[in-house]
């Protein structure tokens, strides 16, 4: 399980680390859109675009489906939930560890003037 | 400014897609490590480990300071704030995308049924 879950988030983030393919993502959240529509949009060749979308389509992000000649894409079932779930764990403990450290600053000034007061007495 | 976050993007779910590094930011997230320590803790070479780090640092996940022999690793100043607002976006988008689709089926049901009704008379 930990380790389905440790493969899915290096995958989705791998999938969001490029700016096409998180353009694509915004794009399909508008309207469905064919490999060859996605394709010029993002001045791309279509063996380019393909990868891409099969990058997406390995996350869950993007499905496709082949209607006669035209494969057309539309946003997959991920809502990217464990993602901002990991993001938001971090953030919490950026913040818990950024207070703790500076209240070990905090500590050391007070003792600081303490020791100064000692010493002028 | 476009093109300096869209790096930026880039360079963060990227340095997140791989578990090695997540667990090493919340490794970090609680107490500050040296590279030798991370390496240990992860079962890796020191080279494996370096380069894991230098990946985070450059994405400004992590900083480090040598001093001495060793080289400690901290939590960067960054607190991916822009990722989430991306990923916020997009499940936003998202569920506007499928409720629209929903609301396109429910019509089509709708209109199914007047059909219906209207062919029995």
């Amino acid at each position: 399980m930990v380790q389905y879950m440790t493969t899915r988030l290096d995958t989705s983030f791998g999938a969001l680390s490029d700016a096409t393919r998180r353009g694509v993502l915004e794009q399909l959240a508008r309207a469905d859109a064919s490999i060859t529509e996605l394709a010029e949009k993002f001045d791309m060749t279509l063996t380019g675009m393909k990868k891409h979308v099969g990058v997406l389509e390995e996350a869950g992000l993007v499905t496709t489906k082949k209607i006669g000649r035209v494969r057309t894409c539309q946003l997959g079932p991920r809502q990217l939930e464990e993602e901002m779930l990991w993001l938001e764990r971090y953030r919490q403990r950026w913040e818990e560890r950024f207070d703790a450290l500076d209240n070990v600053v905090q500590e050391l000034k007070r003792k600081e003037k303490s020791d100064e007061r000692k010493n002028r007495k």
